[in-house]
């Protein structure tokens, strides 16, 4: 018989949860203020390009759910993945995974998370607060016990500098574990369980609206209609998404057929995301028309080309156009949209070093 | 009767004909050269950026066809187009364009040339040495007696710095009347006449391959497989002709599918341009594999989109598209890369003050 006391854990009495918390952008220290603060888990959070910063003077969080914060810092500031055999640590309750998801960039999310997981692991539960489509499955080849779970975040943040966070929408968290590999009746309860726990300790704060949504395979489709569209369309034009729709043409002859072939591709997947209340144009109107036009607003991947990082290119587009194909799906407009942004990649890639190219044996010149 | 003396005119006893040259950048100032050196022309040339320099010491040309010169000029070396009533001269007998052709781009061609055409003109003949398809068209309509010659130029060549001319690959001119809007068999004596009358005048140097080709229409569609093709995509991705080549899976999975489709519109429009000699494959590989990778060229449209001007995107790409669906091909890639370039010359516009957008009511900030 299990014990009542973690069987049903009233908040005040439970040990809190040890959450690893990968990611210090602004999804991730949102996150990490929503744990922290409802006081039923202690975060360590990874960070990578803030490190210094938040070491130091902790966070600069000005946020619509929970006002002015200076000095914020989790429980734990790390600089790695902790090797938990190494440093002879208990394994996590919870890893999150809160960075940029570029299983086309080394190395690969799995092997970042490997040392943080005990052998075998079927104790700790990974939570990818990720975009995209399929991002579970690479954790679920390397890691066939382990339960893996669904987080769609529709925030509203941003970090205009390291360690500043600025968040101006209000958090909303959906969540719901990815369909299982094995799915036993035992495991499927297993993970359900779980997805609840987390979404309590989550929510624990009362600042945010953290969803147990069994319907989080739908939302994250729905997220792709903008972010498999609007994301590498500008990235491709230099266009933000107020000028998208102003260049004569664009909307009705590109943005709009590829935002259809994303929900085409979701219906032949089996998820439906048009409704009676909501048909398919009034989702591709409210898609196109999300963000204000006059904010003139860059999508991540504007941003990052710009900023000449790595772009999501293989979950947010690459994922879409192989699902939609594979159900029967022509996928014509984004197909190509996709070739184009892998090949931004690639250009990226060659300039940081990751791949090489033969010497030159001329000048570059400019020709026909 | 005619006069015997106009109607067949040796070289050395003819008057030279009058060529206004308007563009005088590599293709137009070795037009210039060979029109100039070929004793049976003389040539106004209308210059714009570089018209100072040229003015002051005349033209540095490096050319595989001429050698070295340095302090070419013209006969005379203008920098607008002389308005023939207000300057009373007598109207020009050939008026050659070679400049860039974007009629999506104010002043269009027509009303650039028209003040150099005598009223309801059929003296003046039209050379257009410019890429793309129905350039001719705007010219037919606003001229509608004037005879217009295409000019496709194989020529390899660039101007480095304003007034140095570098001509690495020699000079192939093919020549040929336009298809007339009113072709009565006098009308298509006469353009052919002239046609040929230009390839005298223009081969006269000796130093050129100038052709009267009645496939020239095959030879302007057989050039935008590559410049409705290698163009645009270099200029989304940012990679020159080589690492085209290089990065993975764009040579199949768009660019040579793209120049499927040109070759396929081009059938549909009744020019075939695979033979038994050279089928669709060799075209394409050819075309693909048309600069030695590993001299990185940059084409035209990349060129020009990295120094932030216009790109020949309705000749080059529009067109291509437009005649493809009216001929009943779907055009599904060229399409969709004609939307986003098209998208990068509205950019262009605005960065230039050619049109504007509303004024923003917040910051541009980075989204999901």
């Amino acid at each position: 018989m299990a014990d009542p006391v973690t069987s049903t854990p009233s908040p005040a009495h439970q040990k809190k949860k040890r959450v690893l918390l990968i990611g210090g952008g602004s999804v991730g220290t949102i996150a990490a203020l929503n744990l922290e603060k409802g006081g039923m888990a202690e975060v360590g959070m990874v960070l990578r390009g803030n490190y210094q910063s938040v070491k130091e003077k902790g966070y600069w969080v000005e946020s619509c759910d929970f006002g002015e914060l200076r000095g914020f810092k989790p429980t734990d500031v790390l600089n790695a993945v902790p090797d938990i055999k190494k440093e002879g640590l208990n394994p996590y309750d919870y890893i999150v995974l809160a960075t940029k998801n570029t299983p086309d960039i080394p190395p690969s999310l799995t092997e970042l998370v490997a040392p943080a997981l005990p052998p075998d692991n079927t104790h700790t539960t990974l939570v990818l607060i990720q975009n995209g489509l399929n991002i579970e499955k690479p954790f679920q080849a390397a890691f066939p016990n382990t339960i893996v779970l669904s987080g769609v975040s529709l925030i509203g943040s941003a970090e205009p500098e390291p360690g500043h966070i600025v968040q101006d929408d209000s958090d909303r968290l959906l969540i719901a574990p990815f369909p299982l590999s094995d799915s036993s009746p035992a495991l499927e309860t297993r993970a359900q369980t779980l997805a609840q726990d987390f979404v309590t300790i989550y929510a624990a704060s009362g600042k945010t609206t953290c969803t147990h949504s069994p319907a989080v395979l739908r939302d994250r489709w729905r997220k792709l209609v903008y972010n498999a569209t609007l994301n590498p369309i500008c990235a491709l034009t230099g266009l933000d998404t107020g000028r998208l729709r102003l260049a004569p043409g664009l909307r009705a002859g590109l943005v709009e057929p590829a935002m259809r072939e994303v929900i085409s591709a979701a219906r032949a997947c089996g998820v439906e995301l048009a409704s009676e209340a909501e048909g398919e144009d009034e989702i591709v109107r409210k898609t196109v028309e999300m963000d204000p036009l006059e904010i003139y607003l860059a999508p991540s991947m504007l941003a990052d080309v710009r900023k000449g990082n790595y772009v999501e290119v293989e979950n947010l587009v690459g994922e879409v156009v192989r699902a939609g194909r594979e159900a029967g799906v022509e996928m014509r407009v984004l197909g190509s949209v996709y070739e184009l942004v892998k090949a931004i990649q690639w250009r990226t890639m060659e300039a940081r070093g990751l791949v090489g190219v033969p010497k030159s044996k001329g000048d570059s010149g400019d020709g026909v």
